[in-house]
């Protein structure tokens, strides 16, 4: 059987890959008189006279609610709410697996930007941070913009940023094997929806020099069509206003990121790049360029979303780790400069000695990964609450 | 300790009753393959061209939301979304624990009606039936009513149903003890909020024939003041519209019920009632009359809200198995014969020699609880559809 067919077996077999649990084993009337009525009076009463108590007698304070409009789900798009379950089903299981947090899947009956904003508003006081998952740019970014505003737990979009923290901390390393400088680099980069746009900002505050972005109009210049995400990718890229093609682009780039479409990037064009060229395919299960096509075009170091090739650009490296510092610290929100430094620390668990050109990034079963990845959040949090923000 | 303090070290240490597990130990890339990225888009697949399919490849088939807004929570009243979700999760591990049907508290930061319809529509795709919780009435009557028809899955308000399922099977029983027909009994009911207005409802379609209603208003009579409960209402009781107390009312009753506020019901008011008066002082935690007093006032039967008395009316016995026949026969709706028949059936478990004044109704720990209440729902589920009820 292919991969395919296993899954539906398995799937089937499971129906569901996850469940609830009672911590605790109800065996007497006792039991029921502390863990329901009426003892449980007792906590409800003590976090209506002080709402912060949610988080010393509930689950609220390790638990994550995962939430979809099954608009953009991997490679297939808009397939709606029902169809998007498993994807959220096995999003929660890694959250549990790797760091011991709870996720709940909610995927939701509406594509109306405000209706989504209301009902994650409105279901939020159960939950200590929003991973929202899915949904499709620009509408994302607005989404994710307004709930960071009105909510005071964490709300993060994972794939536009973790999918950029991912690729941030694949690049550090990158540079690190060819020797590269991130301000003396030209990056050129394909896809401008959620992960495009997300990467683009990571790469422009980590301090990456030139950045062209391109989409299926093209180019993003001045007076490319405006929207949210665009607007904003127009102040950090193409800063000459250069109108150019594809092709013309890459040549004398340092590095090709895709997170847009197969077979975009031709052997030629990774010919043209500079020397020692860095290629991130990331296209699912497709990429922009095939791994075997891209080193046999002279690139470098090349890295893919996929699990069977070197280098795999995985979300789950950032996720887990990331939410458990942040609801062990009780943080309101993700900075950039939060981003920016589990990017660093990311990098990092390559020693010197085991970097190479095709062990860029961590495995994602590297035990270290979510100790990094919870630690320098919980750091970083700590830090920035200490120096007056107000996270 | 006193059951408040251990109930509160109890809340403190679990920090949350309830936790999400994933059903399947994630070791190998293969194993993410499967159950995450790119094998999951299979099911996705199947979904997205079948929506029905998510039965088959997801938690759906096996998961209720546990949705409360915290208006109206125990004893305590209008405690907010926050206060509640102790209590949601305690119900949560009670599906869990008695019936194997996971359960995920959502708590809600609103309590207008139309928006609590908006967002439990919006969040239903995930789940496999919807189970509200401690919403004040009449709002919970029009909300489970809307979702009821405009949701494709069993939508069941415990406070109302689960109360009034539970009160008839006692009152069957008790009946059973006196030795009178549904038919010839006299019933006063004091309290027209959520659980009595439900009682009311299935006593009536059990066949009860008088029904005297009470409220903060006095008698429910031709010219109350109207709202969709009362409404309801009045169709069903006090048919000659008599103007009276409770005082003048009771005498003669066969049966009260209470479920209203402490101390309501004397000794005298007692005495007042038919030979082999039945008592059902439901208040929690302080009753209509106290247990002993309402023995000592010559009540033959008694049953309160309490465990620490006799004759316990506790929902704990409905709602994890009528869920799990609901779930495993995918049924739309719960209608009132539904309700009638596990009434029956949760009668029926107490045998002909076991019955006795005290004992009318089973213990929630008697395993044949759960077994005869899921039965009895995937029985009669099964005889309405193949009666033709869309159900």
């Amino acid at each position: 059987m292919n991969i395919n067919q296993r899954s539906i077996e398995l799937h089937k077999k499971l129906k569901g890959k996850l469940e609830v649990k009672s911590k605790f084993k109800i065996e007497s009337i006792e039991d029921l008189s502390l863990l329901y009525s009426p003892g449980v009076s007792a906590p409800c009463d003590e976090i209506a006279t002080n709402t912060e108590d949610v988080y010393e007698y509930t689950w609220k304070g390790n638990t994550v609610a995962v939430i979809s409009d099954g608009s953009a789900v991997l490679g297939m798009g808009n397939i709606g709410p029902e169809a998007s379950l498993p994807v959220m089903e096995g999003k929660a299981i890694l959250f549990k697996e790797f760091a011991n947090v709870n996720a709940v899947p909610i995927v939701l009956d509406t594509q109306d930007t405000d209706e989504i904003i209301k009902v994650v508003k409105t279901i939020a006081p159960g939950f200590g941070g929003i991973n929202l998952e899915d949904i499709s740019s620009p509408r994302c970014v607005e989404i994710e913009r307004v709930l960071e505003e009105e909510l005071s737990i964490p709300v993060f979009h994972d794939d536009q940023h973790g999918t950029a923290i991912v690729t941030l901390a694949g690049l550090i390393n990158a540079l690190r094997v060819v020797n590269k400088k991130p301000e003396d680099i030209k990056v050129v980069i394909s896809g401008t929806g959620a992960a495009g746009s997300a990467i683009i900002k990571l790469l422009s505050e980590y301090g990456i020099g030139r950045i062209l972005a391109f989409n299926s109009s093209g180019i993003v210049h001045d007076d490319s069509v405006t929207n949210i995400v665009i607007d904003e990718i127009k102040k950090i890229t193409n800063l000459n206003n250069e109108i150019r093609t594809l092709e013309e682009a890459i040549v004398g780039a340092d590095v090709f990121i895709g997170v847009s479409v197969s077979n975009i990037l031709s052997k030629e064009m990774v010919q043209s790049m500079k020397e020692n060229p860095i290629v991130f395919a990331l296209a699912n299960p497709d990429p922009e360029i095939n791994y075997d096509l891209a080193k046999e075009s002279g690139a470098r170091i090349v890295a893919t979303g996929r699990s069977d090739y070197p280098n795999q650009i995985n979300n789950v490296l950032v996720f887990p780790g990331l939410f458990k510092g942040l609801l062990e610290t009780r943080a309101k929100r993700v900075p950039i400069e939060l981003k920016v430094a589990v990017s660093k620390a990311l990098a990092e668990i390559i020693s010197e000695d085991d970097l190479s050109d095709t062990n860029i990034i961590p495995s994602i079963f590297d035990v270290e990964v979510v100790k990094t990845v919870s630690e320098v959040t919980k750091n970083i949090v700590l830090d920035l609450r200490e120096n007056g923000h107000n996270i």
